[in-house]
């Protein structure tokens, strides 16, 4: 870090201090000009640069900012599995900070995709939290890397729009620890980001704003968080609360700074909390300050819709390809269907909606390669029905055409931030129109733009080939026809399951909550941790994903590196005849446990490029937490001793090798108590010693005897010893006895 | 009620008194011999009496007891959906509680079947609440016509056998009321049972037996409850905790009276509680004291086992029929195959667990009636391989026989008291010999008995018909002789989904918990409001049965009898060839509303025994609680204003009418305030006349403007207004001014 040239929160006042908690307005810091502390800009992210423009009126228009590279969303960008690749894309949204003179850009977002239909999916990455938080960390150091800050968010456990200012996310502790907060624990442990935004919900009853245990206990107690907290906007109700629990800054400012300084004077906020939430404030214009000093910086405008193009066509999955219709030739008579080929949809709405600095449609850049293709829009992006003029159009034109590329998805108004959907079906005019496409082509590609997952099962068996774009970014258009003309392999693997109906995600009964709070009681089955440990079908797996040219994955083995970590290695070929990527997943499998552990997990992943034939050895560490549950027991991570089997594929049901490896465990156990059953009395080493003990002084009649026929000891073994409810002739109980001999064993060991 | 001859409770020593609130021994009530109470015995139930023989050591032998009449046990009984019947088999029970002296019997059990694996499922009655409450109701009312007291339990939310002694059933309140109280709920309050009984588990972290909540507020206090409050055996951990909490009665003793009275000398419980658990005690014996007074009482052996038999015939569903295979000739060649014809597997395991005062096996059943069957074990009922021979045996009989009746199902290791199954299979070897013997044989009938629901899909294809009669109790071969010859028509209704796999059930995710917990998360989505709510296929829906003949539901109307309650009625046929019973299902379906409801959920039934050709009109009445959700919001039941669909059918997914009834609803509703949304201040009568202050005063520059631009309004409206943090120039926060003039308004209304 470089050296302080700010005043120490030390020099300043009371109200100076409490200025610095809060922004001066919307989108910038409160500096003290008097101190000389400038008040830094802060902006939406985080697929870009989201830098508003004021309206005359001094109003926020989310629509309108300063042109920016509209890189792939998180939908999309999550396909990649290739953080080196999002490093780059957070490089370049860094250099963009660097011209606009933005301090800190607001992302990335890494809650868990809870449930297809949350309204913020396409921002968001994953259902697995290993997943996005080990992409989205490639956002955090690239923005940081270019002297810009970050905002990790929303944290946390803000998995939905619906009534998220208010909402209660009702959630054990073991899914909070091991779904909704890992992703976020990986980026601040590894990365640092240099601000985190607290989210707008409430968790288990107390808003994150003011949650301490969140906020303090957690983000900077356990994970060591050296950064800020800012709130989401409007997220603060209660900012001498916010401030005690941990929020270093209120956006927007409510203008209540002195509010601050009275609860300061009268103790109700100990000077030492106020400090310290004023010095990270410092602390974070300071970070900043070598990057804002930076003048008459020009970011490369070209270079950045290049690295756009390249992420697009990692995000591109290829979800189905019979009879290799993809990749397209170029000299094949082509007709493109579907407004979106013209007029593409490459982001989603709210906060995030960036004013791209270009736009590469379909068409656009067919246009460029110089194909020659028929376009028909065939339906309107609007909700109004199906036109049949625009129908019969499109039909004629796939007709006459050798391979009808149709271009379906979800319309702006489908989904956005603001809102849930409330079905994944795509629009039913276009569905209609797929079919009597298909009727007349044989060979019919779907090319999907939507931010979260559409259903896909209902009509998959009228297309040939299946493309999965996603939102793409300003690039698209380009990336697409790369992807479907074969000048690029696509390697894009599902972060998300497609499910077969909505309806079989296991959060469907408990979204999105009501009467201001939401049970999340699906627990950790979320996603494929559900249809993987259930067998449930799905229309396509998490991690899924095809290529051109075919992979094979061998010679695994598995070796421990210590008692409770292994290191997984492998052999990767390609087996076709092009070069392309494939994604190594490692998933941990734990054997029969405490407790209901999700049938595998993602602990690890390699995407690895390979030219046809060629093959590369990869090497995966698996560390104590790969196999550690979130024990409520022990209120922390325990690693059961026992077989673990390891699995690498190519998917989550496509696993091509499965490696036990026997572990010690962590050594964590309970101590015996009246709690603890006959059963665990007698199978613990000195409780069964105590046991021995009770049967022998109930021969000897000093204390009763236990019952030993069969039906009752089927209900004793499962009985904590205080329920022995059998008194002795000299008023000693069964549990008193076992209680007293236990402490005199334990004692003498 | 009799005319109190014991003292009260103001005439006991503060010794007498705490003397009462436990046991004499396992199952005796401590008498108090100098004031005249007597100690009457209380023992199992619940589908019979349970009166245990003392083993010459003093310890209990669960399977050791005086003959008793063993009715069907409740996962059959509840199949009858019979109230009339059910009361008949409760006034049997009270009679054998007569002759034999004992003062209470321990049942009925009404837990809801929130997974099939639940090992006490066959004493449970459904998985629906109002079913269970309005068949087991019969129960209460007939034991204590007889001067008899009942035990309703286990109360409450004791749906598991795993660890129930400790773990936490971790609840919302609305699944709670909807789901888990609603069964004592009905019977309290329609048949005061003497006494319930607590169950082991705990509720949100506090036990039952020292749930205040449950036992007082609850119970007492919101039910009117008038009786005593029981342990269950060794559920309570604390006695003073637990009599504060409301239970009278200690159960086994723990010899820790001195306890009680060291805890009321010190103010640990007060004067005024100790009376009144104690008093209660007093009552009981008041209440009991005329039926043991009756000395050389005989009850009717062989009318109680014909009361048995009409049990079991009613118990019994026919769920396949193809081709009218059933019911059988009497003239036909028929091979009987399967242990189950010989040994009846009639009742489950545990402490309900029966001697019976006969048995008639399906083999016995035949020789009465002097049919000729060929009879072949085939399997042994223990948990040894196939043996080849015996199947061979039976292969043999089936192929020279017309017509195979395969008796299958679960034998007692199984399923019990005391452990909950892992997998709803019948065992693999009995599957093995259907196949077999439906390779020889086209005309392939199968009886099914087990006490939980067994997977029927994976082979019903392979049999003609199936009857699944569940437990039938000691008549049960008799009953099923009857059925499948056709002296008696089958009329059982399923009180319990059959799903194609036990991986759908809803409670899936969290079952049967770990580290002391389970979370119901599943909320109210508990059987078939999971089912029939998201549209997933079943094997056999709940209240599905087939007849020997047929029946249509017809001239459906409903009218509304207050602003919240509407009467149904409806013509029901016999439009077949032999007399049978039908039951009328009517079902309750809201339409939008503002928590998740499900699609419908059962609120009246009745039985209506028809002759070939003969119609009754029925009618059903539906008061405001049949339209009612609980709300956590209100703390209270609420019944929105709108259209509720009230559905008629012969099953949850056999609806003949659907007919709509427009309800007022109860007028519930909050009062805005600063954790409203916009939207709601917006579509409040007086909230919106706020709104339209806060507008003029932002035209007159007097607050600030309010945003107008699409993106800023999709914000503006979900937001509570408290997160609207724009402050006026003047220092009054938007919020503020809201809130100052709806308080303005509200007044001069």
């Amino acid at each position: 870090m470089s050296e302080h040239v700010y005043p120490s929160v030390h020099d300043l006042t009371l109200e100076e201090k409490a200025s610095l908690t809060s922004g001066a307005d919307a989108w910038h810091l409160q500096g003290i000009e008097a101190k000389g502390i400038p008040g830094y800009m802060i902006t939406d992210g985080p697929h870009g640069l989201r830098k508003g423009i004021p309206a005359g009126d001094g109003q926020t228009d989310l629509d309108a900012s300063v042109p920016a590279t509209c890189f792939p969303p998180a939908a999309g960008l999550a396909s990649s599995w290739n953080p080196d690749l999002i490093r780059e894309v957070g490089e370049a949204m860094g250099e963009e900070c660097v011209q606009e003179k933005v301090a800190v850009i607001l992302g990335p977002g890494v809650n868990i995709k809870r449930n297809p239909l949350g309204g913020r999916c396409f921002e968001y990455w994953s259902e697995d939290p290993y997943l996005a938080g080990h992409e989205a960390v490639g956002i955090v150091e690239g923005v940081q890397s270019k002297g810009i800050g970050t905002s990790l968010k929303h944290f946390a456990a803000n998995n939905q729009e619906t009534d998220r200012l208010r909402i209660s996310a009702r959630i054990s502790q073991r899914a909070l620890r091991e779904i909704y907060l890992p992703a976020f624990e990986h980026i601040v442990k590894t990365a640092q980001p240099w601000t985190v935004m607290c989210a707008y919900n409430r968790i288990n009853g107390v808003h994150c704003a003011q949650n301490r245990w969140l906020l303090t206990d957690v983000l900077r107690n356990e994970w060591g968080f050296k950064g800020i907290v800012m709130s989401d906007w409007g997220a603060d109700h209660n900012r001498v609360a916010s401030l005690n629990a941990g929020l270093n800054l209120e956006m927007p400012p409510s203008g209540t700074d002195s509010q601050i300084v009275e609860a300061a004077q009268d103790g109700r906020i100990s000077s030492a909390q106020l400090d310290n939430m004023a010095q990270g404030m410092i602390d974070l214009v300071d970070k900043t300050r070598a990057a804002m000093n930076v003048n008459d910086y020009q970011y490369d405008v070209d270079a950045h819709h290049e690295t756009a193009r390249r992420a697009a066509v990692e995000s591109i999955v290829l979800l189905k390809n019979d009879d290799a219709i993809l990749p397209v030739s170029k000299a094949a008579h082509v007709a493109v269907i579907g407004e979106f080929a013209r007029t593409p949809r490459y982001q989603g709405g709210g906060s995030s909606h960036i004013t791209p600095t270009r736009t590469t449609s379909f068409l656009d850049a067919l246009t460029a390669r110089g194909v020659n293709a028929t376009f028909a829009p065939g339906f309107t992006l609007d909700l109004a029905p199906a036109d049949p003029a625009l129908e019969s159009d499109a039909v004629d034109a796939a007709k006459s055409a050798e391979v009808a590329i149709l271009f379906l998805g979800l319309p702006d108004a489908a989904e956005s931030e603001g809102f849930d959907r409330t079905d994944i079906d795509l629009p039913a005019k276009q569905l209609e129109l797929l079919d009597r496409v298909a009727a007349v082509n044989d060979h019919v590609v779907v090319v999907l733009s939507n931010g979260s997952v559409v259903a896909v099962s209902p009509w998959a068996s009228r297309a040939q080939g299946i493309l999965e774009s996603w939102l793409l970014g300003q690039a698209g258009g380009a990336a697409l026809a790369d992807v479907i003309f074969g000048d690029e392999n696509p390697s894009g693997k599902l972060a998300q399951t497609i499910p077969l109906d909505i309806h079989d995600d296991p959060s469907t009964l408990n979204w999105p909550g009501e009467e201001g709070h939401v049970d999340y009681g699906e627990g950790v089955f979320v996603g494929y941790r559900y249809y993987d440990t259930f067998d449930k079908a799905v229309a396509y797996p998490f991690g899924y994903g095809l290529s051109y040219t075919t992979f094979s994955i061998g010679d695994v083995a598995v070796e421990k590196s210590g008692a409770n970590s292994a290191v997984v290695t492998a052999t990767v070929t390609n087996t076709g005849s092009m070069a392309g990527a494939q994604t190594v997943q490692v998933y941990v499998a734990p054997s029969a446990c405490d407790v209901a552990r999700p049938r595998h997990e993602l602990k690890g992943f390699v995407k690895v490029q390979l030219e046809a034939g060629e093959s590369k050895r990869v090497t995966i560490e698996l560390d104590e937490r790969a196999f550690a549950y979130w024990s409520e027991q022990f209120n922390d991570w325990h690693v059961e001793a026992g077989t673990y089997t390891i699995e690498v594929g190519s998917s989550s049901r496509d696993i091509a090798a499965s490696v036990p490896v026997a572990l010690d465990g962590d050594g964590k156990s309970m101590p015996l108590n009246e709690w603890s059953t006959f059963a665990q009395w007698s199978s613990d080493p000195v409780g069964s010693q105590v046991v021995a003990m009770l049967e022998e002084a109930g021969e000897r009649g000093e204390m009763p005897k236990l019952p030993d026929n069969p039906s009752m000891r089927m209900f004793l073994e499962p009985a904590p010893i205080n329920s022995i409810t059998v008194v002795s002739t000299d008023g000693l109980s069964i549990t008193e006895f076992m209680l007293r001999e236990y402490a005199r064993l334990i004692k003498q060991q």
